[in-house]
């Protein structure tokens, strides 16, 4: 009975990547994922420990004794161990950088000198340098055995390891072996700077067209290099987390999270939340004695509310996008303005006679229909221009509006449009 | 006077990226736009133009007269013209192919044979392919004239086109000349079919470790090759497209598309929401008497609402993204509800308590305290639950749950929110 299960389980860890294994386990519950856990061999225990998420990752930890942890941090690479680093205990981050070569620990301490927002902290190493003394015998030769992926070009050094060049390893291909490399390297290479900004590098990488861009320290040693996947995935990763932390979820939350821990995320959003709404809640009751008269007015409310989130939310989204992209200055601003309060305009008067006539057929009071259509076109045109004013704010204050802009606009939309609609239905109906 | 501008704009010719200036024309207002237009010369203006979206395209092309547009499509390559035909009138399409060179127009009509949601749409046609019959040398010649971005290695095929092989091009450097070709390719080549679904093609890509994977057709002939930089942008673009879409935003717009435009791609959203509005208005009308004698109801309604629908989309975005990843099954959809539930009642107890409190200091009315109580506790439980639900059955019906999940959430509660909360109004209070 034995028998099927290790053959499954072999048949598993031939076939399926540990990026899918780490995907899979994630949607069992805790307890099925640790049975599965313990069938598989611990290389490949190891790599899937990689690729999975922190908040995962800890569970795995927390649920095993310290002891049958440790061979999960043996012969770590450096950009391995650096993914790990920021939510792992002391005791294992010692234990892995004691178990590493001397080679990966010197990548890792000079990555670590390096802060999360910097180009350097994310560099990889693979060896694909070259002294420039050498022959381009000697360069044929080294890149023959260097398989390093998303790697097109080899980086010519001086004992300094100062960057002075590179070469194609194609054009290698054809190059006369007794020629010396420094009569044939290209030497304008494009270069990062290790202090970069890691948002602006992973840009420049990808622009660059190439599959990766060398890494230099500040006296203009190479270090490492940022490739194309490097890039590609530290953008999927923050527009990722942006998505998460904007519904106020922790970016690390996985489907069996623990229920205490996902409470506490949840819990902090909702507070914020529910102060936005006793707000929107204090307005309405300063027309309380309006609303006892004319209780259609209670009945209308989310119709008012709802249209202008909608419109400023659109409005949002396509600030948000230009804000991210550098297209919205100081210079375009006010056009930009322009052009949201004219499309506000016409869905405004399009929306506000839709809602007037309906509203009319349903309560029979012209001067309610009159009351509503002017809190829908109002709120439509304050939602069009805090649309882009709220992200635009937000950004000067260096606050992400892709987090908060959809709250705070909310806010300002709701608020409004109850003030406008209780306040014309005090002037009008009362 | 003409002199300054015309430097000017050679060194914007000179140092930013055709990509960085469509990006830069859109945040200018269409006047503005043509004037800096018509200063770029005409192999730069063809760049930007192959970079900037479709909607801005068609901009541009609306405000030229046809004869000085034509310039923009001579000579493009296969890969160029696929990326606009879907927007393009038939006459600038046909005149574009009668300016391509024979290999790009066999190329082009290669990759029409296949729909956008194919793989073979989106292959790139560089020609890194030799015959199997050559020996290495012709192998080291082919290769180091060919400069294809993203390319470690070279395909080996047969008279027929058949793919046979590849080989590394850095594993060409060491190989003696007159070795035959066949003795040496690594024969077990990871590859795509033509037909292949474009977003398991790309995923496949990108776990590949590789720069590319070849592409081939129902014959096994090789066509081109997906890179890891058209994977990326590939999959970027779909969840951009999904963001504007989930917001009711033609995934065209631009800060400055027309206003016309822009009003008629919003008012459909807005329209939607209206009906979801009035269907939570009309549930309120039910309630009417008991507003009337108890108008506190009304001024709280928007707290019931907001955590519903914040306790909702919280649910939401997990499940939304683990039914992107796969994880969400038959097998494990229950046990997902039952630790929903489990943080839903966290909480809701929690809030419902806070809430409790503050209302019962606001309006000295313990029954009313006890029902906003229930209707939060209530309201979070069902929020959880259909944060679930509405995304799988969505995905049931093969509807993007990412796009209209949010409405349909919120529509649920809301309505469940006023139901509870004004139907417990009115046993408890009246």
């Amino acid at each position: 009975a034995d028998l099927p299960v290790n053959e499954l389980i072999s048949e598993i860890e031939h076939n399926l990547l540990p990026e899918h294994m780490a995907i899979l386990l994630e949607a069992f519950p805790l307890k099925s994922r640790l049975i599965i856990w313990q069938q598989l061999s611990s290389e490949y225990q190891q790599n899937i420990f990689l690729e999975m998420k922190n908040e995962s990752r800890q569970m795995l930890l927390d649920s095993m004794d310290d002891d049958s942890c440790l061979p999960l941090f043996d012969k770590l690479d450096a950009n391995s161990l650096l993914e790990l680093t920021e939510h792992l205990s002391d005791r294992f981050i010692e234990y892995a950088i004691s178990q590493m070569t001397v080679k990966q620990r010197s990548h890792f301490k000079k990555a670590q000198d390096y802060s999360e927002s910097e180009a350097g902290h994310w560099q990889s190493f693979d060896e694909n340098k070259i002294p420039e003394k050498l022959k381009v015998s000697a360069a044929k030769k080294i890149c023959a055995k260097n398989r390093a992926p998303l790697s097109e070009v080899i980086y010519i050094i001086d004992t300094e390891s100062k960057l002075l060049g590179e070469i194609a390893i194609n054009r290698l291909l054809t190059l006369n072996d007794e020629t010396l490399l420094t009569d044939v390297i290209y030497q304008e290479v494009q270069y990062l700077e290790a202090t970069k900004d890691i948002e602006e590098a992973a840009d420049a990488v990808i622009l660059s067209g190439k599959s990766a861009l060398p890494i230099i320290d500040e006296n203009g040693c190479l270090t490492g290099r940022l490739d194309l996947d490097s890039a590609y995935q530290y953008k999927e990763q923050l527009k990722d987390n942006q998505l998460f932390q904007s519904a106020g979820l922790s970016d690390e939350e996985d489907l069996f999270s623990s229920v205490w821990l996902s409470s506490k995320n949840r819990a902090i959003w909702l507070g914020i939340n529910l102060l936005t709404a006793f707000l929107a809640s204090w307005f309405i009751g300063l027309f309380e004695e309006t609303l006892q008269q004319v209780v259609a007015l209670a009945v209308l409310m989310p119709v008012v509310a709802s249209m202008g989130g909608i419109s400023g939310s659109q409005t949002l989204t396509l600030i948000i996008r230009g804000l991210a992209l550098g297209q919205i200055t100081d210079a375009n601003r006010q056009a930009i303005v322009k052009k949201e309060l004219k499309v506000g305009a016409i869905n405004g008067i399009l929306w506000a006679t839709v809602i007037g006539i309906i509203t009319f057929y349903w309560f029979a009071n012209p001067l309610l229909s009159v009351t509503i259509c002017i809190a829908i076109l109002g709120n439509i045109l304050i939602a069009s221009l805090s649309g882009v004013w709220v992200p635009w704010l937000l950004n000067k204050f260096n606050i992400d509006p892709a987090l908060s802009g959809a709250v705070i606009l909310t806010t300002v939309t709701d608020i409004f449009g109850f003030i406008a609609f209780l306040g014309c239905g005090t002037l009008l109906l009362l």
